[in-house]
């Protein structure tokens, strides 16, 4: 075999089948686009089909990519679920849209690794860029320096991280066991927060003891009196508070923490706030919601993950930081084979992950091609598709509401009238309205529990979605209460 | 305006219009991967040309794709170092293959979310199929369970967490601090191992104490005597030995930690041993270099990127664990509004992120598309480019070796012959070599330093590397050399 031979023999897919397959899949993910609504939105396999319907080992000879699609096609497309889905209306509803899913394409291309500056300057100063649009159109002062990472987990886990840094002496150095001089240490976040802060509290090496959870409010607001009470306690009974974390968009209802007044407290108590607006964040570039962030200037850190209702495929979380200084004196170390003779800044130093997908492509493809103007329009049409939802909900004497609707989600349940029934029953009832709910196919929506109560939740944000298929939830939910009721 | 006008106007690029963009963006990589050699390997802007190139706001009104595609090619592509080349040698090189790039397409347009298996049975059971390809592949027996995650760093975190969980009573709960009943905490890796190790006893709150680094020997291999010396030295000093980390393939001199001893080591002292094989993994797929696995059966865990030497567009960690129940103790938390109904394993109950991209496609079809025997021919063909280069150096009586190049990396430096040189001007002289290779962007290569010798590290590892590219940086570094001895 010539050199050349050998090049091609262990080589990549020739360019040319490359832009066969491409083109294929270019009208393959168009025609999804164009009827991603004929698909099933709750996959309806059962668990292990997919499974036992592949080989146990990989193939020893290469196959033709088209037999791979058709078995794409064949066993993968029946159990999605479709996220992409004008009907997918459960937890929080996420979009990949279309300039989102052409900037992945070209990043996964390129395979740029924004670790260090100059492996990829492109990289590492669109991601300044993007995050600085990002903070201007939410209206976060310029103290706060930006960083994306994967997700709002990995984001609050930095939070606490540096809120750890920041409170215990030489943790860095000589971390949290064995040491007389470090008490127990606590953080506070309500009774409503993401089950992430719990996680990464737990990993941080605090323990969920180290985690307080402060009663909410009739609203679903974390109650500044009791955080209040909480830290008086714990310091008197010897411990050490280290960081509140606010919630901007409560994943349950989508509750607002008072951010300001736990800014406050946070001020007069020297701790780290860490305000978690994964979901909701984004509704500030709106001013008749930017108050949601009112006090979230004077907080240390803060999250918003544009791969929830910013239209950008997953995974994209921006994470915003008035004391970098800290995340980087806990994270940064520097092995001899990444020093650089650059006069700027790596992003490894920023965070526990050293490689770092382009992710700041497609936040600024959607940003431009949307425009600002565009997305706030996008997101007051979700937010009004809500309402008008919640609408139909109050004016119906068979539900009610279960919390307020501050952005795009509803909460609710039936509640027959004309008959008392128990919490348990209720529950029965509503579990199986949601099970009928969701084998219609046409629609995907999720619960929660609410003191007890077991809720029904739906979730706009999909760019499909439309006034129809809210409608179509509606009729849906009514109808699955009528065969449960007959 | 009318609920249907509504809809198109709140809502996503039109299918059309993404089908114009998507076949010019095929267009664009076709040309890209045809092509890439023509682009400087390591780019040429300086700090902040991009950064000021950009405006500082997001744009009010919407943009058309072209006018964004026009300054990504203007702006953006000068500043991208580029990974996907033939003469990208640094670190290590890495491809994102052309059936990784369409599956990776096709999973940003379905934006799979695998928390639950029923929010994507599809991406949960392939996830666990295609790690199990991988495990075969490598030699791992059935009793790992392997799960994705998006880098090493985090990989090796969740070893290190369940290392923890593991050794210290009721962690989960209480955590560490302010525990008069745990002592100090110890992680041993050698000298060599990656900073991830580092970075994550840091984050798990053991300290950088909390890691003690042994002695390699000769070969750069973490010594088992000095390993056992510190276990009964830290042990009589009142200190917890938790972990191992044993490396195969280090990031410096690819050097091999001899598992199977420390593997001894660890049963017999009751720690939790940790494979990082991220690198260097994939080639246990080749008969004569299973043996660089030997003992790793006995591990704890075990980590190999796909997105380093197995050809899949960034990012992808397999993370594999014998006790991944210990793994799910530390992490797993379920909050109502994640109950399922489903008699079915969620993933998101193995780590610490909830959300997860459909990460397992793309492997999928890599490893359908190469086929076994098509992986492991390439793997071969780019240890015998390596170990070219290294008969190169050897045969080169103005270069020496620094270290032996049992996979596709080759370690050196410049020592002409006839003349005797401080270290230090042996350091500057390695230096200007680096510079000068690295600016003729043709070839990228990196550096390491070893025993306090500045080291220049060829890696091999790109699919469209050739034995031309390899026989061109041989010849730049001789360049280099001579226009520096001029």
């Amino acid at each position: 075999m010539t050199t050349e031979e050998a090049g091609r023999a262990f080589g990549d897919m020739p360019a040319d089948e490359f832009r066969k397959h491409g083109h294929a899949m270019v009208e393959w993910i168009a025609r999804f686009m164009e009827h991603s609504e004929r698909l099933p939105v709750l996959a309806r396999v059962a668990p292990g089909d997919i499974l036992h319907a592949l080989p146990e080992s990989a193939p020893e000879a290469a196959e033709a990519f088209e037999a791979i699609i058709a078995d794409f096609d064949r066993i993968l497309m029946p159990g999605m679920t479709h996220w992409n889905h004008p009907g997918f209306m459960a937890y929080f509803s996420i979009t990949a849209s279309a300039p989102g899913v052409l900037a992945d394409f070209v990043a996964s291309a390129l395979n740029q690794q924004a670790m260090l500056w100059r492996t990829s300057p492109s990289a590492t100063e669109l991601e300044a860029v993007v995050m600085g649009w990002l903070r201007r159109l939410i209206g976060l002062p310029d103290a706060f320096e930006g960083v994306i990472y994967d997700t709002a987990s990995i984001s609050s886990l930095h939070a606490i991280a540096a809120a750890r840094e920041a409170a215990v002496p030489q943790v860095r150095t000589r971390g949290l066991a064995g040491r007389a001089d470090v008490p127990r240490l606590r953080v506070y976040c309500s009774d409503q927060a993401h089950s992430s802060i719990e996680k990464g509290v737990i990993l941080a090496g605090l323990g969920q003891e180290g985690l307080r959870k402060i009663p909410s409010d009739a609203e679903y607001r974390m109650r500044t009196d009791a955080l209040r009470a909480a830290i008086a306690e714990d310091r008197a009974s010897g411990m050490r508070p280290i960081a509140v974390v606010a919630t901007v968009g409560t994943t349950s209802t989508t509750s607002v923490d008072p951010v300001a007044a736990i800014a406050d407290l946070c001020e007069a108590e020297g701790l780290w706030l860490h305000v978690d607006s994964a979901y909701a964040g984004v509704a500030a570039m709106l001013p008749e919601h930017a108050h949601i962030l009112a006090g979230a200037d004077r907080a240390d850190s803060l999250v918003v993950n544009p791969h929830k209702w910013l239209f950008t495929p997953f995974d994209l979380s921006a994470f915003f930081c008035r004391r970098m200084d800290v995340v980087r004196q806990a994270f940064s170390l520097v092995p001899d084979y990444l020093t650089t003779p650059d006069a700027a800044r790596n992003l490894m130093d920023t965070g526990i992950q050293l490689g770092r997908r382009f992710r700041s492509l497609k936040l600024w493809m959607i940003l431009r091609y949307f425009g600002a103007e565009g997305v706030r329009a996008r997101l007051r049409y979700h937010i009004d598709l809500a309402q008008r939802f919640a609408g139909w909900v109050d004016a119906d004497p068979d539900f009610e509401r279960l919390a307020p609707a501050p952005f795009s989600v509803v909460c609710f349940r039936a509640r027959p009238a004309g008959r008392e029934r128990t919490e348990e029953e209720l529950a029965r009832l509503n579990e199986a309205i949601l099970k009928r709910v969701n084998d219609s196919g046409e629609i995907f929506i999720s619960h929660t529990v609410l003191r007890g109560r077991f809720t029904l939740r739906v979730a706009i944000g999909n760019l499909q979605t439309t006034d129809r298929h809210v409608r179509r939830a509606w009729e849906l939910v009514r109808e699955a209460l009528e065969a449960e009721s007959a």
